[in-house]
């Protein structure tokens, strides 16, 4: 079986819009609020941040366990690891997720400003210069035979879209608007060309993208 | 964790038939033509029987590869396991399966009439006589700690829902009206008072009904 390169639970807006322009440490999607776009996530029973029984076991469920099955490494934009930009002031920031990460993987997170590879957890974060390609070749390695998540943000998506090495992508579509932000794609229905397209409406108003290569 | 018990990817007629009661060897379903209530299942990449490349891979999909997760043993009633009825002529009938059954997993077949225990590729099978919660109790010793599939057919899934043992369950409802045959239930609905019930429709018809306990 082929090693693929997949997206999934990624969160956009109705218009598209994945998180805010003007991220912070306060705030990691900028003026959104995170709880409008992946709330239907963290309701699930395996969701990977639960720490409480219960949840719910419906569709939803089934995506979020879904979550970490046959992936072998992550590669993540420098803005889904933390706020800074540029040269990193020293080495203290560790990324958002405390002393267990929920990736359990090797992640590539891509950077002009490389630095040493922390190991936090059960996860080992490399940080590293590379376009799409080098990087998927780098993870893909890293991976031992499992297939890849492409996790975000909206940049590193597109980039890789733009490459053409996404083979499936999960996006859940809320049904709110937020009018300015970075927008993952202008309509879904632009990457027809390329991907099948499916979409299951859920009752909560969320409508799950599922594209795969045609 | 505690082990959960299943029943995962059952497929029934709008109006509640999951298979036609004049089974035969012919026609395991009876005068069901399976197709018309698990085609959605055949056409993802992921389906256990697939042997070519290919398939889709939406929503479908996301539920046929969740088929095995986590489970550690099945119970099926006698006629998912053959067309036989009262005492076995002799051991010659192994299953519908060949010599690679799809479940690789203990599997306990309920039966009046047991017979010695049959090793089929990486699966085997256990006949035994006993009630649901005997056989759960059996079942869930040789799952080492997995959850547990109610396999089917629609009378073994109803004296687990009788005897209130499932915890969840995932039925694709088609959109074809049978008439006759074993009937899941009268109304999706009359099991609410115990499960939450989440539907969702898909664009070829089929409306997944996921139920989880309250």
């Amino acid at each position: 079986m082929s090693q693929r390169t997949r997206v999934q639970i990624f969160n956009v807006s109705r218009d598209g819009i994945g998180a805010g322009s003007d991220q912070s440490l306060e705030q990691p999607f900028g003026h959104v609020d995170p709880g409008d776009l992946f709330g239907w996530a963290g309701a699930t029973a395996n969701w990977v941040n639960r720490s409480d029984p219960g949840g719910s076991r419906g569709i939803e469920d089934y995506i979020t366990r879904d979550f970490t099955r046959n992936i072998g490494a992550e590669i993540m934009g420098r803005n889904k690891f933390g706020p800074q930009r540029g040269p990193w002031p020293d080495h203290s920031w560790e990324g958002w997720w405390g002393e267990e990460p929920p990736f359990r993987t090797p992640v590539f997170v891509l950077t002009h400003h490389p630095r040493p590879t922390l190991v936090k957890g059960e996860t080992t974060f490399h940080f590293i210069d590379a376009n799409p390609q080098e990087a998927l070749e780098r993870a893909q390695a890293a991976a031992a035979g499992k297939d890849v998540r492409i996790g975000g943000g909206v940049t590193t998506i597109r980039e890789f879209l733009e490459a053409d090495l996404v083979d499936e992508m999960h996006v859940a579509v809320s049904p709110h608007d937020l009018g300015t932000g970075l927008r993952l794609w202008e309509r879904p229905e632009d990457l027809t060309d390329r991907f099948h397209l499916e979409k299951v409406a859920l009752t909560s108003g969320v409508t799950y993208h599922f594209f795969w290569r045609r």
